[in-house]
């Protein structure tokens, strides 16, 4: 009885086959963290600083610490894990000068969420012994016995497709082969697509930040230079008018400060999103390589049958594990798309509730100083 | 009886003081004429084209047909006989190519109207005779004549301070001079102030019909792409969000038309008023040397005394006549100064609320791109 427990429980991922075709298996809570309160900590008498977040999941709601390295970590771990058959997105970018300006921090910070998140979300990740380690371990001794367990794992790359198990009967190999290239085609242009709302995105957030609230603001400076040429006239009564067009030109004053913040509330949510998108698109090339690797073999297989380097057996096993990788592979594009139908639907709706909220600002702004003006 | 008649009424220009200070006598009802309906005409059996506008002055309801070069006569004439007195405003420019395509007929016709306007608010200018002649001859025999008339007229140049009676006290010339040193200095600031808003407005009108317009058709085609990408996916139920992508695309192309037209709708009436400010201010150095020659002049009466080269009366002559043609630029310039205040409140009453339209126009077509992404 003791000798059973000692035994390790099998890893196994199950495969389901549902409406939208096959699907990993979905925890019924979605696991959740927030990675938050970035502290300066410092080691060996403060001779070497380095920044600290706390991480904390929904499910302990107990913050654990963790440094910049033990993400980087956590990432190589399941790169090396799951990244045969999952896209694990790379971590921010790593960064010396300026590591502790907090302007970076809070970004870095948002982008680590960014990624806990997506993690969370990933029925396979998020229910891995490495990712619950990372966010609930008790202590420090636990922590670096589960960090040597981790990094002794050998269930690691295409090793984890003998885990997978799916729940439907195997799939014939041209079929899989379609679907490789459909899978291959759409993340491509996707990936196209993104770089070119990204390159446009970049151009029109310099834009908004530089050369349009500098002409605003000097709309607003002119405007308020001839009011004031106009208030030396010595003519009476025109106050009401010198009042007005100084109203205006400090209204255009402040729409040029509402422009150039704008990209902040908006443009940049959309800019990460897809930033994020990039990153993940990037991953799919190798995990798309692996399964075409695999295609060949398969197609080889009669070949070598012919030649009796392998049997008849051996070549059924091959398709059957080339079913099992486009299984994979397909719950993982499902994944993926159920999870990019979210994120661009968010996104585009956030985005365009806050250029609402900018273009009515000023459409406010501008009735106001309208408003100064006596219709005569 | 009959010789008395015959007899030439000797011209006579009032002024009055007012609350605002001397002012030049204004008509009960002000003169208004509509320049309107441009035609191509021919002569010389059709060798020469000419395009001719219709002239309507409110007092007579009847149009008169006039060429561009008749608006240049009128104007050599006012400028001959009033200009030492009066800024006579150029009219818009001649040009020679392009002179019957239809954009640069519309403009030159709005422009003649607003130089028109302009003339028949002048108290002084619309009810002299040879302006009267322009707006109301009866035909072409009536039109020949008062032409002849016009250009054989003597009261030119400095003269028409002879017609000038201000009904009021002579001033002193200290007094004389420290008016025109605040006029001199308000229409040069005035003259600056107006230059730097039409540069500011010529750069802004380049940005908003240039590489603003193209990078919102940017965004708009980036959108419609991703769009056409996702569209591909073979993911069910995504239609929604892709039919809002292309949507809000589609939404990002029409503010990029709303933009590069906005202008026109705003921002052009503003150029063109202070377009019209910068003329009439070029004017300005030239009414202002004649006047600062007089008063050099009777500055230097006192020496021209001492040295017997003038008479007591004499020099008392000259500071009368030198009070008369301060009172006609006091006059003048609480002309320009009414004007001005009327002409930049309407035009930036105009400005704003076209701009205030504007920008709720897009906010309203912004809501509803957002109003087809479904809230999850």
């Amino acid at each position: 009885l003791l000798a059973k427990q000692l035994t390790k429980p099998k890893e196994k991922i199950t495969i389901y086959v549902g409406e939208v075709g096959p699907l990993w298996s979905y925890p019924e809570s979605q696991l959740d963290c927030i990675v938050a309160d970035p502290k300066k900590g410092s080691k060996m008498y403060g001779l070497k600083s380095y920044i600290e977040y706390q991480v904390t999941p929904s499910t302990t709601n107990r913050p654990v610490n963790h440094r910049y390295k033990h993400f980087d970590w956590l990432y190589e771990r399941l790169l090396d894990k799951y990244g045969s058959a999952i896209p694990i997105p790379s971590l921010p970018d790593k960064q010396v000068t300026g590591r502790f300006e907090e302007e970076f921090i809070k970004m870095r910070m948002e982008r680590l969420q960014g990624w806990m998140t997506r993690m969370c979300r990933h029925p396979v990740i998020s229910n891995s012994e490495v990712f619950q380690l990372f966010l609930s371990y008790r202590d420090e001794k636990d922590w670096k016995m589960g960090k040597r367990k981790a990094e002794k794992d050998e269930t690691v790359g295409v090793m984890i497709f003998s885990t997978i198990e799916p729940e439907a009967v195997d799939l014939d190999p041209i079929e899989v082969e379609q679907k490789c290239e459909l899978f291959s085609r759409f993340t491509k242009s996707m990936d196209d697509g993104v770089k070119d709302l990204l390159n446009v995105g970049q151009e029109h957030w310099k834009r908004c930040t530089g050369a349009l609230p500098k002409e605003y603001q000097k709309i607003g400076k002119a405007l308020q230079s001839l009011s004031t040429v106009f208030s030396t006239s010595g003519y009476q009564g025109e106050a009401t008018l010198t009042d007005a067009l100084t109203y205006a030109g400090k209204t255009y004053e402040e729409i040029a400060g509402l422009v150039a913040e704008q990209p902040k509330k908006d443009l940049h949510f959309l800019m990460e999103t897809n930033n994020e998108y990039k990153g993940l698109l990037g991953c799919f090339p190798d995990t798309i390589g692996v399964h075409k690797a695999a295609i060949e073999k398969v197609k080889e297989g009669d070949k070598l049958i012919a030649a009796n380097k392998i049997t008849q057996q051996e070549k059924m096993a091959m398709a059957k594990r080339l079913s099992t990788m486009s299984y994979a592979l397909q719950a993982e594009m499902n994944h993926f798309h159920s999870n990019r139908i979210y994120d661009y639907n968010r996104v585009m709706q956030l985005y365009l509730e806050q250029q609402v909220k900018f273009y009515e600002m000023i459409a406010e702004k501008l009735r106001q100083a309208l408003g100064q003006f006596t219709t005569m």
